[in-house]
């Protein structure tokens, strides 16, 4: 399909230009640890499919700005959801060996580096953010502390480690589905509803009701992309997905597959998608990859 | 002394503004995570001397300023300072049961707890940065940045987590005296200049020449604070110092004292002591408690 296939190029645009931007505001020399450079550009790089940011530079768009605008926006969710999968994957937490099919960052390296990692990553996407020349000059001194607003609150206790802290304790726990949706409305819904809105941001034409609408995109969007996580946990193979296949069934975690079965949840991630897409009406053409990211989401198969 | 009295009443008054300032930060009611809530509050109300923000506090008055102008630097410094001391307490770190005389946020919790909450308080010390009802309305949105920028650079790879890093790999090794330098450098130096550059940058009139005379003091006061820490590890007992005594040396870390001798170490202490003094030469009286400041540094013996 050209559609389809346009799309892709779409993508593949977007990551570049990101690992472009991520490549130049990672450290490249350390005088204090050049083992934790190293270790911070490993979980970066790491072949990752870079949904967030290209949401955000999406979002931008479909506001009419242009994607470069969202350069800081982009790099930050990046770095703080690289931040985020390093410390699940630790042994006191998911204790994961592969992700995407390369070791974790605490079986490439130790423990305490993995730690240390995602605390860097943490700090460096706000440093980002603070970081005057990676803005054009139009956005605003306000709107940059705005960004730091979203991102610091979709990060924290009411954000992605509140949801985190919610998934450590469900294991072996019968969450309702509710239960469920609260935890990933809070673990991966809060950055993918921050990338949103921070790329539209980052376009300084953006009105309060676009906001609203791209927020009710994003919270759609977030709940499909996990229940597709499920739905693959079980029907993809661990070489497609780069981890261990069946990692949430083995340990025990409540999953929209194990509560409602494949087929209620394949329901479930298609209305999430007409959901998602009704809430662009009135939205251009300029908004084109935001619906085809929607589309990627639920079509996905790693 | 009198002298001596009115600093403790100095620090006590400020102690207690900074405790009131943490306890509205924090979220008091989470519908997400109650007990990651509960952790990360153990985690902040542990009895901490509270020097950084009271630095903050004091740099502020020492440009002119009034201390409640510095309250989102004082509370976002003590908040990154907390989760390093959470994250520095785990076992793949220094593996540490006790501090300040009671069980560490692992202890209390468990090291998936303590993770969230090192991960969540950093999140939060950026959100309190960019939270407008905390500031007085005269701190611009452009200051508010900076402090997000000097914030987020103390604490990432070239500041605190990259001193932990060059920490954890140094034990056994023989630093020299630079390298030891050059690790507290980062360490812990880093958010004490952070502290006090942030402090004085919430006073509007603060000048460029002001800020470097400020940075001298704060590189003395930062190394000085280490260098008595490392005096105490040997000196003083279990209970005084609210944690395990002698156990940088069980743990063949580099100190200043196995390094150079006690003698050596207490002459250096009190070489920065006048290295930080002289660096205020021209302020005023409202330097004062930034002169005591330096005092209590080196003569606590906690």
């Amino acid at each position: 399909m050209p559609q389809a296939h346009s799309f892709s190029l779409y993508m593949e645009r977007y990551r570049q230009q990101l690992d472009r931007q991520l490549d130049s505001v990672l450290p490249s020399d350390s005088q204090v640890s050049p083992l934790l450079m190293e270790a911070m550009r490993y979980s970066v790089f790491n072949g990752g499919k870079r949904v967030r940011p290209v949401l955000a530079y999406a979002a931008c768009e479909a506001v009419g700005g242009h994607s470069h605008q969202a350069t800081p926006a982009a790099c930050a969710v990046e770095l703080m959801h690289a931040y985020s999968l390093v410390h699940d994957d630790l042994p006191a937490m998911d204790d994961d060996d592969l992700r995407r099919g390369k070791p974790t960052c605490h079986k490439a390296y130790d423990e305490a580096t993995a730690i240390l990692v995602g605390d860097a990553l943490q700090s460096l996407a706000f440093e980002v953010l603070s970081n005057d020349s990676l803005y054009p000059a139009s956005i605003e001194a306000k709107t940059r502390l705005q960004l730091v607003s979203t991102l610091s609150q979709a990060s924290g206790l009411s954000g992605m480690a509140g949801g985190q802290a919610m998934d450590q304790l469900s294991t072996g726990i019968k969450l309702d589905q509710a239960g469920l949706e609260l935890m990933h409305f809070h673990k991966t819904g809060a950055l993918i509803r921050a990338s949103v809105r921070m790329g539209a941001l980052c376009h300084y034409e953006v009105t309060e009701q676009q906001l609203e609408q791209l927020d009710h995109y994003a919270k759609a969007i977030g709940l499909a992309f996990q229940v597709q996580d499920d739905i693959l946990d079980v029907t993809a193979d661990t070489k497609t997905l780069g981890k261990t296949q069946g990692a949430d069934i083995a340990l025990d975690k409540p999953t929209y597959v194990s509560l409602m079965g494949l087929n209620q949840a394949k329901a479930l991630a298609s209305e999430l998608h007409t959901t998602a897409i009704h809430a662009l009406e009135g939205f251009t053409e300029s908004a084109k990859p935001l619906r085809q990211l929607a589309d990627f989401i639920i079509q996905r198969n790693y």
